[in-house]
């Protein structure tokens, strides 16, 4: 293979038909350059997906939401034609602590007085904290390095008392970030918040990150993305190699070469280090994609004949952290018909079950979901699950992460171009690190990194 | 390739041949089964390396020393033929603390007896933590929850009150560790120390992990094992695939195929997760492998006419916790001739260097050896150095060490088969993990686990 002839050339060639990757495709097309797109998988999207419910209806099973602050994905939704609408948010929400089961309305359930204080002093210290963080460049925060060296699970340990305070923000926490806050540095989880906006917008329904759902699945936009770029778009072509040279990059899967004088890589970190690259990357940048492991998530979606919760008075979002399934919330189409719930294994609990059977984890979920809203909820029609952690082409979600102790080792390498490689992806982005909006600002400022230099 | 026939067969194929493979493929020949052998580079030993110095003298750039409770690695070069002589301590060493130069003799530095106090409870402490560590399962620690989650920084700043102990325990622990004190937990530190029998011996040269070296250095070892397997060792054969049957396994190099019942994969983590699989390994084994970052260490040896510091009755151990290079040893082949000193950009000060130009990290290496040894230490006959981290085929020394949280998530992936997988290297040793006695651990371990599947 080294020594055959490219069989497809391109001003720059994209790793990845992700939103990233996609989007930079888009960018360079439209500066009058060429693209194309290698994506290892049979479909576009990458960590966004959506599954067909029947009747023309989907559901996501990948990245979900749209909310406030969240500018560069919803502009691009607007581009596309793609409309949103609300999370359904009607009912009230259940909070289960112990064996006190509370319903409540709006996006803080009616936590004790004690409780309340501690969370909501914790709360404002890592916001205090958080605003002190340049998310352009983490290392330079004042005190990095002490913040970088400490756990953020120490963090917390030291800052919330209470033990049911500890299990609500220790839970918060891990459905944000999908690993327990023993993997992350204090000062990952204040450019997590920050990047975030705050934690308010972080973790809210109404207002926040989980406000607004796309018509027809968040994939649409990949999908509407790559029917622009048409044959562009290569599929199961995993690129096995980057190898540089003076004039340009030859970009090698397994049945094709493609020739070009850049290229964007658009993967998780984990999934870039897993190439074969030419001349061997520096040591600081192979350095940090050994520091930015995947977060762990098996995302499920219940379809039931109706949304009957609503019926109850439920909204559909509940929330048990001391059950394996946590969180459930209403992810029915936008007419409520079907009913569907979509529920997650988070952290602790994706690992505990990822190599378990199917059926053991559909029966865990859907005790889960009994335990929210009775035994109607133990009958679904359908039952689907995606374990990110599994697909051998994204091998966790929802994002990576650094490690502690390596923002302020590595953080430098994490957008600096090798050469002709660039690097996209959700992780590399400075508003909405991890989330689809971050994919989205990381493609474009790859391709605009990219366009430049091709105009050297 | 992935359907062309294999074109060579063996009972096992091994992948690597640093120690742990080539003992691994040594203990499975002698058994009376075939091994073959694929190895990366073109040369073998992994981390284990000689440079020849002249004369027919060489010197270690990896893997150096050998001490007292490594008796698997001790009774291989027995077998081999290799002997050891003393790492050379006569003469006085030398500790710079700010502007004191204080010249000591023995294993510990005559510290104020404040910090000497302060030191000798955190290192009690650390002991006697370390003693409740089961080495085969480390998960299994009494509250090995908290203790994972909880940054070794974290610990040492709880546990070190003086500014002079924490630099001495700080950069001890980088020295054996390579890393910061923030990138493990305090589990895994205790792992560390547990795997090296205790402290004292992993830190100490007499009496410790650094007492001996082997004649004709370290990598002769691999040697003389390579030599009687001949040419069951393949040299330029980087492992691109590997993929398994219900009948056997498919291991694939750019050039070539092996065709085998078993497979012993044994790399470090880092380069094992950048092979692929079929099919693709369980999400626990991956996430394993993400979780698991190589250290970071440059390695130098710096050649003179005479070994001039001994004359001037220095040891030429020396140590200067604030210099780039804080260690420098007497490395000078068993006759004393020509002068040899070690020296070490460790951790932080690796990573801080790597990037930069060779030039400069020789001018950096000869001024800390000059500050430690005067001005003949500049102007040596021949430097040679090593930066792991910058090697294709290692990407770090001087092993592979969980990420905080990892041990009690992923740690019962370490040594687990995958089907025909056996996994091998010296992070997968109970024993001295990480080091050579380790990776001969392992080895035998891994072979022991092929040879009786190969029986069933």
């Amino acid at each position: 293979m080294a020594s055959s002839q490219p069989t497809e050339v391109a001003d720059v060639a994209v790793v990845g038909a992700g939103l990233a990757g996609l989007v930079a495709a888009r960018q360079i097309t439209k500066a009058g350059r060429t693209a194309v797109v290698l994506e290892a998988r049979d479909r576009v999207g990458g960590r966004v997906l959506n599954v067909d419910i029947g009747a023309g209806k989907v559901v996501e099973m990948g990245g979900h939401w749209v909310g406030p602050t969240q500018n560069r994905v919803a502009e691009l939704a607007t581009t596309l034609g793609v409309d949103t609408f609300p999370t359904h948010t009607e009912g009230e929400n259940l909070i289960i602590l112990g064996r006190r089961r509370i319903r409540y309305r709006g996006e803080f359930p009616p936590l004790s007085r004690v409780v309340k204080a501690d969370v909501g002093r914790a709360q404002a210290r890592l916001g205090r904290l958080a605003q002190r963080v340049p998310l352009e460049h983490p290392w330079d925060t004042p005190g990095a390095d002490r913040l970088d060296s400490m756990s953020f699970a120490t963090w917390l340990n030291r800052n919330v008392i209470t033990p049911s305070g500890r299990h609500i923000i220790g839970k918060h926490i891990e459905g944000v970030l999908a690993a327990p806050a023993s993997e992350v540095s204090l000062l990952g989880a204040l450019f997590a918040v920050g990047s975030a906006t705050d934690l308010e917008t972080m973790v809210a329904v109404r207002g926040g990150a989980q406000q607004d759902r796309f018509v027809g699945g968040s994939q649409r936009l990949a999908i509407l993305l790559a029917n622009e770029l048409d044959d562009r778009v290569i599929m199961d072509a995993p690129v096995r190699r980057v190898a540089q040279s003076r004039v340009g990059v030859r970009v090698e899967c397994e049945r094709f070469i493609v020739g070009a004088r850049r290229v964007i890589v658009a993967l998780p970190p984990v999934l870039a280090s897993r190439i074969t690259y030419d001349p061997p990357l520096p040591s600081q940048r192979d350095g940090l994609m050994q520091h930015m492991p995947q977060g762990s998530v098996i995302k499920v979606n219940v379809v039931y004949d109706e949304a009957f919760w609503r019926a109850e008075g439920l909204s559909g979002q509940a929330f048990n952290p001391q059950l394996p399934v946590a969180w459930a919330l209403d992810n029915s189409p936008p007419d409520g018909s079907p009913g569907v719930l979509v529920a997650f294994f988070e952290a602790r609990s994706a690992r505990r079950f990822s190599g378990e059977d199917e059926t053991l984890r559909r029966r865990v979920a859907l005790e889960c979901l009994r335990s929210y809203f009775g035994t109607r909820a133990a009958t679904p029609q359908e039952y689907f699950e995606m374990d990110w952690s599994a697909e051998q082409w994204t091998r966790g979600c929802y994002f990576g992460q650094m490690t502690p102790g390596a923002w302020t080792q590595f953080g430098s390498a994490l957008r600096a171009p090798c050469g002709r490689i660039h690097w996209a992806g959700a992780e590399t982005a400075v508003r909405w690190n991890g989330y689809m909006d971050g994919a989205v600002e990381s493609g474009e400022r790859a391709a605009s990194e990219a366009l430049a230099d091709l105009n050297d």
